[in-house]
């Protein structure tokens, strides 16, 4: 069982937790705990075990300071909604990890603005929803979008290699429960075609990263990245090859992260007790 | 300040050392903690500030089970003997550090078997011992190794590339205390000339393993492990040049987590608090 | 156009080569060159463009020592059968590339000794064979695949995690054309279990290893490995989690270098051009 | 004996310069070769044994396009001159490989615009040049550099933690000659203060990238880069830290390539044959 809390720092906190986890019986298995001293702040994951849960969210509640979130035996399988573009692999891998049970997440739908992954949606029987971005205005496609999404009731969207820009108003609706797989190793390379970009600027490694959507163009908390080297033989086009390998890896990997809720975000940032 | 704590687990042992240091106003700045289940075995290393740690370590024993291995406020800057033969990197490495102040820790001296590594010491104002193992027994030669070692007193002795292996009855002076690094990935190649073994079986990747030494032959607890990729182009020669590079960041590595007390020993294992 | 050449060294063997190919017109547009000093074998691996290559087989043989391997304009996709058993990883990812284009060949059939990956073959459209080593003794079972096997007549087999070991009458029907992903660090941990092994040993990495099957078991060719970094926290099932994401990304990569005919095999070694 | 050619690429060329390499009884060991099709370039490294190179530049250009840039047996062992501030890794790991004759290169002389650094000189018989920037404008500071560097007419200014700002003038005078190592994965994080930059972003990779100095600030052709992951419980100080590491080795990496003659710069990119 987890539980997750994250509030204001002061003298003796992980006492007052400790102290009440055992009076509920429940054994400490796995601790992870972090202090930001210039921002004042404490996290911490706990997973226990043994003892019940009744009542604890209130008695945590009791003596945190005030604000505190706390998160008592969260849903182990999240439920998520999907959207994307035109390239597969970030959609294939998380298709495959859903239907074989191991993403930790159950995907409810697909939604892409084009319909090049519908087939391979339906052959793992997962609804796709082609809406095309073509004569719709942004609001009308971000509505139509929405409208699928809130179907679903969804704990997170998952933008994989979705192509679109989202406006701050449809951001807003979700904050911190959309995830984007931005191919170049943030903050390099900002807006598009960042393989061209890197391949012009000849670097000798390329990345992605995963992050939380805010309303700056991929500005938004970083949960994971990672890089793969490069040399003078790759062409932008091998690179885009190359990159596409790291971006499926960094994505799954944030995504795990997330939905074992491993992730705490604040200011622009994230803690992740990986 | 650092508080270190190993012992058998039991419910609510978070909580009471959380509250010993609460009564003791110390603020918990990080905490690292890790449950062996298997085994039943707890470990925490604690980062803590303000307050103070006068009779911390008897209350502590009070309410900790029998046997706990207790650590408050351990000497930040531990004390050394580094011992090496003819091959330099891992040496200089350390003298470096130790020069710049940066290596947590102060050697004392170095003891070489062979004389080639005297003039890098001497510029370093580093007492060098040269003790031949050529007409000594190897029990002469620890002998006068140990001689050397017990004028210094040292917490750590550092193997830095000494190709001598020494006996169970070295070994058993110093327990935990002796940190080699192993010029492959263990447990493959286990023995002499790894390099050679490895060339001659066409591996991909070549590493370098830090571990305590126990009285088996490179089978000590291991701290640090890494890798670098080779190919084909690789000589057996250009192999040993690469694997130095790896054996010092190795080495170095191991030497910050020790130095810091982030790493406990227990069975033939570690855990490292990195 | 591709052209691989794998022969005895000697002195001039570029510039004969070069000077067929500028009079077959052909433009080197990428050239990769090895040679093994110590066995005295040359290696070439060229990608041209323009001219013909009417006839250029039998000029470069002309020219070059006998016994010279020549390769002139492989084919680009190469036919496979996949073997399996439960685990779906490695299968998956070569289903999703296959269906997608990607994976540089075309998948014929998968053969399972059990019956766990058969709907996602089918899903795919992708001929299954389920054929169980139980009940059947090890000659019959490899009788019974040879016989898909030859059905098919693939370029290459691929252990998708098949966790039978091949008899060496069985290898021996595929001489280098059978690839097997070992889930270590070869030579680390052979045979079974090896993250159990690996949890035991108390290693900071695991790896995994593809390679060609010869006789002896996990004695193959090496065509690439990789590692991700462990600790204590990992027990052996999340080892074999992470473990099983390496897994993939290895036999990827090996599959990509044995399809775009990069790979060149002797003694119990690779050259890999990648 | 190595041999380096970059010029205009053309049908034959690689048979025109092997045919005359073998004219020339020389044997080639290995050959690395690149194409740009984009700017039509193309760029030969061989090493070659046996024979003589007696007028062999003078044939080469002869059948090479005009143009053509050719190094015939380039001297082995470069002279650098080696810029510093305060900052101790990137000169120390250069005054101990020199030390030890495994840089590739001899340092002829250490200028610092702080006096830190001048002890460990001084420990390796290495002159230090102490050229305050203070109480000189920068045009007499760089005059006084110049002058140093002039004495000792290296074949490469290393900028090794030097952080100063060299004017066009100065960059002007050693084109593709000077090389430094930016603390940052770049094109990110460009100019001052990026771990600070990096730790406000909330990264979680931080990298180095050594690179070739041209005028427009951190702009210049990159040699090598690499990076190593970092997490929420590092600080901007802890970020320093890590990154002097990665610092080091990406420096040594990058001028182990330029000294043995293995990179060729074009536009504002590099080919390195590794």
């Amino acid at each position: 069982m987890i539980i997750v809390i994250q509030c204001k720092d002061r003298v003796g906190l992980v006492g007052s937790i400790a102290t009440i986890l055992a009076q509920h019986q429940l054994n400490i298995v796995s601790m992870r705990e972090h202090v930001d001293k210039a921002e004042d702040l404490f996290f911490v994951r706990l997973e226990v075990e043994d003892g019940d849960t009744n009542g604890l969210e209130d008695t945590l509640k009791e003596v945190l300071p005030s604000g505190a979130i706390i998160l008592v035996d969260p849903i182990p399988h999240k439920k998520i909604v999907v959207l994307v573009t035109r390239e597969y692999h970030c959609l294939a891998d998380i298709l495959i990890r859903n239907y074989f049970k191991t993403l930790g997440a159950t995907v409810q739908g697909v939604i892409g603005n084009h319909a090049t992954l519908q087939d391979i949606c339906e052959r793992f029987d997962m609804p796709f929803y082609h809406i095309s971005h073509e004569q719709l205005s942004k609001q009308e496609l971000e509505q139509q979008i929405t409208d699928v999404i809130y179907q679903y009731n969804p704990d997170y969207i998952v933008l994989a290699k979705f192509m679109r820009i989202l406006s701050p108003d449809f951001v807003a609706k979700f904050p911190m429960r959309i995830i984007n797989i931005h191919h170049s190793f943030l903050p390099a390379f900002i807006g598009a075609n960042p393989y061209k970009q890197a391949f012009e600027r000849g670097v000798k490694l390329i990345g992605a990263t995963a992050h939380f959507v805010s309303n700056q163009l991929d500005e938004g908390p970083i949960i994971a990245q990672q890089i793969i080297p490069v040399s003078h033989s790759f062409t932008a086009a091998t690179m885009v090859k190359a990159g596409q390998e790291i971006e499926t890896a960094v994505l799954a990997n944030a995504l795990k992260m997330v939905f074992e809720d491993r992730v705490f975000v604040y200011k622009n940032k994230t803690v992740v007790f990986s």
